[in-house]
């Protein structure tokens, strides 16, 4: 039998932690909640920078080396852009070419977010590999959970990696 | 009830204005089409770039900084490549390397795409931030939409984000 | 009529050689295919490096051009990181870390794949332009097909785009 398939949920990917990406994802998870759509987020890899507590560079992690990794990677108020970076110019650049235009900022976007219920998750395998823990992530990261059960909890929802 | 799931339809969100990765989405959206599959792009941010009227560099925009934003990213003619890019030159080789295959280029591909019916819009809100108009996309680009709307149209079709 | 829309399959488009975003994509892969989905890997261009036989530079290829642009391309132990990738450092430090807290590293994943029967394909256009063979790749790589087959298999499938 052939039915129209419709899908009413979006599960995003969020693997990129490049400022411009994240953009995208925000808007496309707002855009969708705001006509309904039951919205996941699953922030894994370098996307995790976006959901760190302290913003700006800091060494989480137990070992040495993963203290490192996370001082290299940043935070929120560190992310590149994916082209064009000129080490960290653009992205501010792109912001005030937001404002000037009334675009909601990254940090707009986030907030509209959680106010319209899109769900936030973080990826348990990336969380173990970078030694991050719950208390590293910002209020609003509903849950930790693993790559299968987010696989399986999207089986009837579109799946967008970014 | 449980019945096979079919989508005849496939949207490409072009966000990356990468040759190579250009190259991608434009293969996939004539292979579609070519198979009767009913096919959108959606070109934002980087993506946009593939759509200027003007090949090459160009200051579009009213603020100087999105003047200066635009010349930067250039157009259809200055396209890096995502990796390998040696200031511009890796795309020259590839095309080299196509030509000499027999493999169609971006830009026959690109009229393959229009001929097949494959439908390409604008994402109004990249629009917005980098200070394009219409009038400074090629012909061809149907439409200018939102991405609820975008996402709103395709709830029964793949959604494919390069 | 509407119905519950279920996708039991899916195909991923692995484009990026980068170490990281095929560590996510196999991931991925073993995790649906762990809980019984049925998953196919498409690898494309950048992607392929991850297939060739030779896991060093090598130079396939007929031509000069192909030769030079393999050899740049390099394998399985030359991928870069998406970012801060520190001239080829950077992987290196991940696998540390992903031994350190035992957590699979590529290789062992991309066996895991193999061993619970992800398919995996190489891409026609991409071999073609590149001048590899089938030699050229490892065992294990089931067949080198055309965008257009993949996709119409692909029609009741999940795609990523990666």
């Amino acid at each position: 039998m052939k039915t129209e398939t419709m899908h009413e949920k979006l599960s995003i990917v969020c693997f990129s932690g490049d400022y411009d990406k994240l953009l995208a994802a925000f808007t496309m998870a707002t855009g969708a909640a705001a006509t309904n759509r039951q919205v996941t987020m699953f922030f894994t890899f370098w996307g995790l920078n976006a959901l760190k507590r302290k913003h700006g560079r800091s060494a989480l992690g137990r070992t040495p080396l993963a203290r490192l990794f996370n001082w290299l990677m940043g935070g929120l108020s560190n992310l590149p852009l994916s082209r064009l970076n000129f080490a960290g110019l653009s992205p501010r650049l792109m912001e005030g070419m937001m404002r000037k235009n009334n675009v909601a900022t990254l940090q707009e976007l986030m907030q509209a977010a959680r106010e319209l219920g899109v769900r936030m998750v973080a990826c348990e395998m990336a969380m173990h590999i970078l030694e991050l823990e719950r208390g590293d992530l910002m209020d609003g990261v509903e849950d930790i959970v693993g790559v299968a059960t987010f696989l399986n909890e999207s089986r009837d929802a579109h799946i967008i990696f970014i």
